[in-house]
């Protein structure tokens, strides 16, 4: 329908297609949102997003914002189903914000949505943001790098199973870098990574946090080694949006926490991801 | 100095302790800084910066900002100088915003000042910023993770003589995660490094991108592979600040630059980092 809108423009200009925003959230402050960011969710003529951007930011949506992260009543939209929205929706002539949480080219399936529209003749933009991966422990007192303790940081999926033969993360590698690894997605399989890198040789004293919902209302931390931290996981039950942060960059916490200004903390919204 | 202000207060109150806001700044569009950072910059009772936030940003700040990576007639600040100076103005019951290019944690010593102002007992508050090490690939077309090609990005310092013994840095290990790598302060030893993956094994065919001063007026960017981009660092006379993308996300630029909306080409400003 869409495609028809197009080609049978009245006048004999060529039909305008939208261009579509790729717009990164930022962790869920509403001011850690860049100001771009906002500018583009004032003038754009549709937004789309899922649940990551939080609360705050979602609540702070126009009324007619798509929801494509829906869970209620069954499935989520999937990433097929959004991607041809994004490209009928501009062929409409709309311009469209699409908003995902955090950063929209990490871990965030941003890649995939821009090979689309290109694919399909569309004009994008991406406008990055501040990521969940650093800002989350940044709030929470932790530097990713440390001239004294990290020369690299690495970000790293933990949705696959560690166990799986065909695992495409190399866990070994990673402690062998000797940097901060960041783990995104990575609360339910948090055993499974552990041990990995454990048997892979890294120390158990490896000072460990979990940072749930950086910046949201109800941020909350756990810290932990890396023989401990599942057992603070369940302790203080930890659930999902969070980042692992397993290196000795983790212990700084401890040492800035009483002069870190940071007010992330309060009572947790409810709401779910 | 300040010492003595703070203890000789007139009144019988505390004397008034400033907090320091360590402040990233983004890659460099101004629009790209997040809604804090541009709040604070105008709050606070002075800004302390470096040259990495870029010619917009610098040229945005009050006439009174103290620039402490001045290079003009000899030395830049020192570490410990800039450290001295951020608890001497908080003792003097200023607000701080202490401004950095990127993200205040990523490679930017804001972990140590952190540490420096918790130790003197000054407040400090982290206010997270978009990257440069996502942000300059993104605004190029190269999504640092990306489901088909990435499950890990690591970002690593360059700027260590990967020839030296004692290199914190372990290519080999980087090379073994499969991941993405995008290599900050790696300009000068491109060579080096290049050629420590290749001899740990990494694919001569890898693609290679350069992203200089990303988001600047004058953004430019070099491809090749792992064995051609020192050549075609060479021949575009690509200087710092500039990251390098390792990995085959760096191919994604070609197959969507022809609708990719982003327009940080123009004339380089004369700008020196
Ligand atoms: C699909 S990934 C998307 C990451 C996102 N693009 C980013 O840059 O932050 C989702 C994961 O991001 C992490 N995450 C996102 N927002 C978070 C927050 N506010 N606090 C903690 N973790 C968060 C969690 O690990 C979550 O499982
Ligand atoms: C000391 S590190 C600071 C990194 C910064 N904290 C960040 O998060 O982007 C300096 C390096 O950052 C990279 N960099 C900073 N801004 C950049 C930009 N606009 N474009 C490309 N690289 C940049 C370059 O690799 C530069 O050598």
């Amino acid at each position: 329908m869409s495609e028809k809108t197009a080609t049978t423009a009245e006048s004999d200009e060529e039909p305008t297609v939208g261009t579509v925003y790729l717009i990164g959230s930022g962790p869920g402050d509403p001011e850690l949102m860049t100001v771009k960011a906002t500018r583009l969710l004032e003038t754009c003529d549709v937004v789309l997003h899922d649940k990551l951007p939080g609360p705050k930011i979602i609540d702070s949506l126009p009324e007619d914002a798509e929801d494509v992260g829906k869970r209620a009543g069954g499935e989520r939209t999937s990433q097929a189903e959004i991607n041809q929205r994004l490209v009928e929706l501009a062929r409409e002539g709309k311009d469209v914000a699409r908003l995902k949480g955090g950063d929209p080219f990490v871990f965030g399936r941003g890649g995939e949505e821009a090979e689309y529209l290109a694919d399909h003749g569309v004009s994008f933009e991406v406008v990055p943001a501040v990521t969940s991966a650093i800002a989350a422990p940044a709030v929470a007192g932790i530097p990713v790098t440390h001239r004294d303790h990290a020369s690299s940081v690495s970000f790293v999926t933990g949705h696959e199973d560690p166990t799986k033969e065909e695992s495409a993360v190399d866990w070994g590698a990673l402690a062998a870098t000797g940097g901060t690894i960041v783990v995104l997605m990575g609360v339910g399989r948090l055993p499974g990574y552990t041990a990995a890198l454990l048997e892979a040789g890294m120390n158990a004293e490896t000072p460990v946090a979990l940072i749930e919902r950086g910046t949201w209302p109800g941020q909350r931390v756990a810290t932990g080694t890396l023989e401990t931290i599942v057992d603070a996981r369940d302790e203080a039950d930890i659930s999902p949006p969070a980042v692992t942060v397993i290196g000795d960059v983790a212990a700084t916490r401890e040492r800035v926490l009483e002069f870190l200004g940071n007010e992330y903390d309060g009572e947790p919204a409810e709401f779910e991801v």
